[in-house]
């Protein structure tokens, strides 16, 4: 089989993840990265060896032949590209968080759908070692079926100097570190019927909600808790 | 000062743990007790050395001048037990779970209101050692304002052996858990302004709920996880 050929859309703070996780993956390889920052082209596309490089995505989805694209930009944005990689063909997979509104979300999965192209939303956590090894054991029967989960991840890890437009956003925990928590949620417990929330912001230094505590109906019966925070100043970090 | 003179109502499983705790404490003495089954009544009082004994608490009422009455029954009997200590014009204490109604919760408090007695809802987890060291750590400030608590009591306890009648309850562990937990979360994050809860039956052997999960808005600004399980397998029991 001819190896896929991606393209990289987002050279931030996550893209040297991407492309180290790309090149780690058979039968496929990004040939081509964009970003609006030149500075940032250059230092992905010297460190990974890319030499197609383009800052402004339509001349990147006219100037190759991609058969997929990864969307590894900022939420905002994600609409435009995604129905731009729908209108040239191209199969996209799109980073959290996925869209910034339900209706942004709905636009992208109708754009796609009436293209025929696949769409898919990138999640890691539930790749993680531990996290594979907790779904091995429910698989098992080992422990009977769940009917509790608590998933909490809580620290004060300055997360602002890597990413410092997270200090900005009026919308912040939930969208940086909840959505993975609930994603493992959902891998371990089952699809959701219904979520209560409650946000806070602890650190005054910043625009959004630092702190998250949900509590989720999964339609399998279970109740889980998912909690939060880059407020919380651990004994050991 | 002259003791109290006390008497106490109910002489079931917990009355030993009350006759003992009555004994410790200085200023006040137990002098009747009372319990509509004899060989209860003859168990505790031989015990304790009470030679005061009633099978029915309005002979209580008429036969002693008491300065308060201990009622330590199951919960549907409270509110006939405190309307009689309010009649006779007798304090009360009573254990939880206070009422199994808010209705009869409310004409409880008045009719000790109306008569100028007071009224103690007994509550015993909030001074438990480690509970109180809680406290402490949060009064002397050293850890700042908690935003956040979560306070979980799991195991798959046998409370049935020793209170069958718990089996059969429609309500269960928030009447005889839970409600200790909502208590601990009132003493260290102050008053709940709101509550969600989920109520699930795991152990098919019993009628009621035996699983709880409560989120609660507190009106300090923190948020509360109270979670309380008659059927977790903790790895040690």
């Amino acid at each position: 089989m001819a190896e896929l050929r991606g393209a990289l859309i987002g050279c931030g703070f996550f893209a040297v993840n991407q492309m180290h996780a790309w090149r780690d993956v058979e039968g496929a390889s990004i040939v081509a990265i964009c970003d609006r920052d030149p500075d940032r082209l250059r230092v992905v596309g010297d460190q990974f060896g890319i030499a197609r490089r383009y800052t402004d995505a339509a001349a990147l989805f006219a100037g190759e032949r991609l058969d997929f694209v990864d969307i590894a930009t900022t939420g905002p944005s994600h609409r435009t590209l995604v129905e731009m990689a729908a209108q040239h063909g191209v199969p996209a997979i799109c980073q959290k968080p996925f869209a910034p509104s339900l209706a942004d979300a709905q636009a992208m999965v109708k754009a796609c759908t009436d293209a025929g192209v696949p769409l898919m939303v990138h999640e890691n956590f539930r790749w993680q070692s531990p996290i594979q090894a907790v779904r091995t054991v429910l698989d098992s029967g080992e422990i009977g079926t769940p009917f509790f989960g608590r998933i909490s991840f809580r620290s004060a890890y300055d997360v602002f100097s890597g990413q410092p437009y997270l200090a900005t956003g009026k919308r912040f925990i939930i969208e940086d570190l909840g959505i993975h928590i609930l994603d493992i949620a959902r891998f371990l417990l089952g699809d959701v019927s219904t979520v209560t929330a409650r946000t806070a912001r602890i650190n005054p230094g910043i625009a959004g909600e630092d702190v998250a505590t949900m509590l989720m109906d999964h339609t399998s019966g279970a109740t889980s808790v998912i909690d939060c925070s880059y407020a919380t100043k651990l004994a050991t970090e």
